[in-house]
């Protein structure tokens, strides 16, 4: 079997999905993939998740060519491979339906960095992508909408924000591999919920300033970062 | 003891209302039918769930008569067996008193198809029936919800919206068989709380154009469908 | 020890209140009465539930004597002992600070009769009672607690609507037995949210009409009742 | 070891925030003080709960100086020890970012005292902070967050309102020791929660009159208190 750790981090990072309750049923994928031989490890499609093993976890290269499995993989790789494509640092991607995060996406709002506990990890609002058009949505779904995702990221660092909210649909988020993807998720969703009671509050609540933004970001990231053990 | 299979799955289908909860005390129940003999399994009623097994599961006819069973069968059977009178596609039906579905329910308003997660299983908005009329109420009550519930229906094919919210009181859904009129239910219940918040974040959302609905819709379900192992 | 029955009773439903969500730390308390001795069994004050034993119930008279128990009874014990004075039906009482039934509390509003998983347990809606006044606050408080619940009853029959919420503080449920008024608890709970949640959905949604409250609340109750197996 | 009866009880108070469901990862931290020695025990920087122990748990004076430990302490430090510092009678600090309370924070409003669950612990509204100066924000940050908490508090008893949120961040508690600010960050989530569901239902909902506020702090506290078994 090729790629045996890859298969391990991206199947282990399928079952923190149910553990973090960020899906129903098969609601949720993630891939991994390994920047040497360029192959893509991800969830087979609409599998359950106590079925999964990291021997079904389905192999790709970035053209999506199956490599190496029986089953066919996630309907969402052709999202994943454009995002892996386009971007270098993304070593692990993950889509969800979790709800509040969703209930943005619907709502066709970017959600507002109102606090710190956003700050900590997304260094500006969490994004809406625009919606699809209907010649996007008729021919090369899936891809296309990866291509929205990279058109919505523009010119920004996409680890600096990693993570999204496709509109009508649902978020996807990354990191630098499959399990640090999934934190990420678990975050979309805790600030998607706190920013939803935010309004709820206080309809007219600004998004922190940027001085408070950098102070959160850079205390745990980059090279002056001061928080955890390194 | 007859239909021994259909029992089982009747039973545990109303097992799993409790697994995936839906359901507080005995608000909830399930049957199956059996298309060749016509009979119908259902959840005795009032029976806590602890309590029910394969065998107390309660055997009616289409028209009511019970064929085997000690005990009675749940006081909403004149509406399961109404729905299954009027279309030969239904295999299992469920009905509960999930919270944010019974919430949408008893604000009268059916439920928007905002996304994807939606679009995914009902190919189009979640009708919620008209309220019933006094004469409707007093007599065959239960009889009526059937038939109320067949009027808003009406041409479209039940199997492609596979649920709808009886008006001041709650949702049913069906499915192909009883285990997959459950995962609707759970269904129903999800895209409810989405659909809540959406409109909270954003009281002006719009459902979602019939082109995303159609991609959705038709990579699950239909001779065209990718999604899945099949 | 006195009314060892009655004591397993009251303790089961102490405990109950645990396994339904009803309450944090010890806020919340059950009391049973034994209406040939007239002898109430009552949750000591401030004991955490695990340290609860059908032996440290505390026994009390109707007028507040201690009977039998080394620990001081239920601070709201007043409140208790006045409702069982007041109506002969009452066999058990429940008091928890649960969420969102003390939500519209604090809100000092009624939760309306919504739907029929409402009327199968209350006739009507569950008032909230008007707030103490400063005379009745500051002396006797928890009697005057019991006095305005009564006040707020009036002429209607405590049985077929079985909770009020007190008015900046949180929600009372009785029933024929303690166990039964643990189940009204729950029910408080429930159709609180979902009132909450309805009136989210829709402001202007009014209460049900008559008609379906009877139908409902009618076939679970009373000679012509038709839920359940007897 | 130096203190090892405080590390055992900081630790605990720490995986008490798991149990109590206040923390997403590593997103709290709980401090304990013995004033004899004038040293704080505190929980290490961004160490997942599972590898906690009462042994590595940081111990830091009162000028924030590491007296025992191989971990750096937690990020937030400096905002414990200005705490106890300022105010004799705290023996535990607690900081989380818990769901509710976080998103009072972040909309900056206090959490009105709307009930006698409310007035049970905190003898007054819950107060937001004003929010940090961007010289506050860039120069000793953590210092700066406690330094605006003794501000917000000033003349009155830090021991009577027992928690702050701190704006556009997130909650602080306090009380006599780690245990009990554990207890009351628990109240603070639970008021916060019942205090957003009130001004749903109701918008113009005022805060309880001061002789109900009396009522119920006053039976908990103080030399007249009858709450309990004490």
């Amino acid at each position: 079997m090729l790629l045996p750790e890859l298969r391990e981090q991206v199947w282990r990072a399928n079952m923190d999905l149910q553990v973090h309750n960020l899906v129903t049923f098969t609601w949720g994928n993630v891939s991994g993939i390994d920047r040497e031989t360029g192959l893509v490890a991800i969830k087979p499609s609409g599998v359950v998740y106590e079925d999964l093993s990291p021997e079904n976890m389905v192999l790709v290269d970035l053209d999506g060519n199956i490599v190496q499995g029986d089953l066919k993989p996630s309907s969402d790789t052709a999202t994943h491979l454009a995002l892996y494509r386009a971007f270098k640092d993304m070593g692990g991607i993950v889509h969800t339906h979790s709800s509040y995060a969703t209930s943005w996406a619907q709502a066709g709002a970017a959600i507002p960095a109102f606090g710190t506990t956003h700050a900590d990890y997304f260094y500006g609002n969490i994004p809406c992508a625009r919606a699809l058009t209907e010649q996007e949505i008729k021919h090369d779904y899936e891809l296309n909408t990866g291509k929205v995702i990279i058109e919505t990221i523009g010119e920004t660092d996409p680890m600096a924000i990693p993570g999204i909210l496709v509109r009508e649909h649902a978020p996807f988020t990354w990191g630098k591999d499959p399990n640090n993807a999934v934190h990420n998720a678990v975050v979309v969703e805790e600030v998607a919920k706190m920013a939803y009671r935010t309004i709820t509050i206080n309809p007219s609540t600004l998004p922190i300033p940027q001085t408070l933004l950098d102070k959160h970001y850079l205390r745990k990231h980059g090279k002056d970062a001061y928080y955890g053990q390194k």
